[in-house]
């Protein structure tokens, strides 16, 4: 059995961590149906391999644990090398990983002043404290003023989606004719944006929405299903 | 024979086109050894397969005209299948995709502004009515204006980077262990710089100079040989 530690809400079933829906993709990519478990920020020392793992997504596969969400998706290619390839073949790899370097530190980077601030109503009462005090840090500012002068953000935000829009207008997925595990560390930015945000990231015309729609429709529709903050908050 | 049609500065050896060395890195990852032709902007009825083709890099092959970089790289993998892969095989072509827009959107976006101004004095006299003002509509400022303002500039350019950096610290090329033509698509861009401008764009400590170096001294330092502006300008 697969067992996945996911970063959960007030509601445990809303799940919303981009890292997490990285892996969440890639277990159904490969066919795999995890077990999952709600896992909040003050749970620190509630991780397998701990105190080494502070952080979700942590994976335990037949006994083997495997934190950070790179390594995991390393991990089921390697280990369920006879399922799709999260990377199609030799090159893929390599390739993808500046498509991961782009996802963390310019997609990530960009949506957490946008998005970020609207985690806080969404998050167990015990771990507000803890993401408050965080996120302001690395915001320098509180949460409140972030979120006052989120749209200003937008024009920059969508504009640094260049190099993804550019490689969508000539193929389905960033893995090409299939998705591969760019397209889920990617998505994972745009998923983690629409679960817990009322911000719309995307322009009408942007030729990117239609990448999000098909993603969104995976695997029976595994991330359009996904638990929203919107009716986790009803 | 191949033969490249190549652009030229007002030294008919002065080569410094980024799209260009995309295409003499790429060749020389294949082994090839083109003939090359100077090639200016106001000679746009010269290039073979014109009227179509105004721009240069231009590849003819056994009869054969491929124009656009990325074009003509697609054709040298699959013609000099045989020779050493520019993707790394299946799914590295697709992702290489993806760095190739980052290249063109970003990097090469970025630079235009900052070393972009420095080309009119190396360029054949019949070439400066047209690059300066088409240039200057793009820039949206005189050459010499955006000349001036360039050192505000770099902390942005650095920073957009991140990408790069973040690959090249975990691997020694964007291709993997050996370069790909992503590696040849972005270097393009630094190549262009380093024979056009007295700009360093790299701050010393950056991580993402030691590829660089390495990429100048690929194939019998290529890239290093090449004649720069400054001694063109002796």
């Amino acid at each position: 059995m697969i067992e996945l530690y996911d970063l959960a809400g007030s509601n445990p079933d809303h799940r919303f961590s981009p890292y997490c829906w990285r892996v969440r993709m890639a277990l159904a990519h490969k066919g795999l149906e995890p077990h999952t478990t709600p896992w909040r920020f003050h749970e620190k020392d509630k991780l397998p391999g701990a105190p080494a793992n502070r952080t979700v997504p942590v994976l335990v596969d037949r006994g083997a644990v495997v934190a950070d969400s790179t390594a995991i998706a390393f991990h089921l290619e390697q280990i369920y090398y006879n399922g799709p390839s999260l990377f199609g073949g030799p090159g893929g790899d390599t390739h993808a990983r500046f498509i991961l370097a782009w996802a963390d530190t310019v997609l990530i980077a960009g949506l957490f002043p946008i998005v970020g601030p609207d985690v806080l109503a969404h998050l167990h009462p015990a771990d507000h404290a803890y993401f408050r005090a965080s996120r302001e840090k690395r915001l320098g500012m509180s949460l409140e003023a972030a979120r006052a002068r989120r749209d200003d953000l937008l024009p920059a935000f969508r504009a640094s989606l260049a190099p993804l829009r550019h490689t969508l207008s000539r193929q389905e997925f960033l893995g090409g004719d299939e998705p591969s595990y760019a397209d889920y560390a990617v998505f994972g930015g745009f998923q983690w944006a629409r679960l817990i945000s009322p911000v719309e990231l995307l322009a009408e015309d942007d030729p990117v929405r239609a990448w999000r729609d098909t993603m969104l429709d995976l695997f029976d529709g595994l991330a359009r299903k996904a638990v929203t903050g919107a009716v986790a908050d009803c």
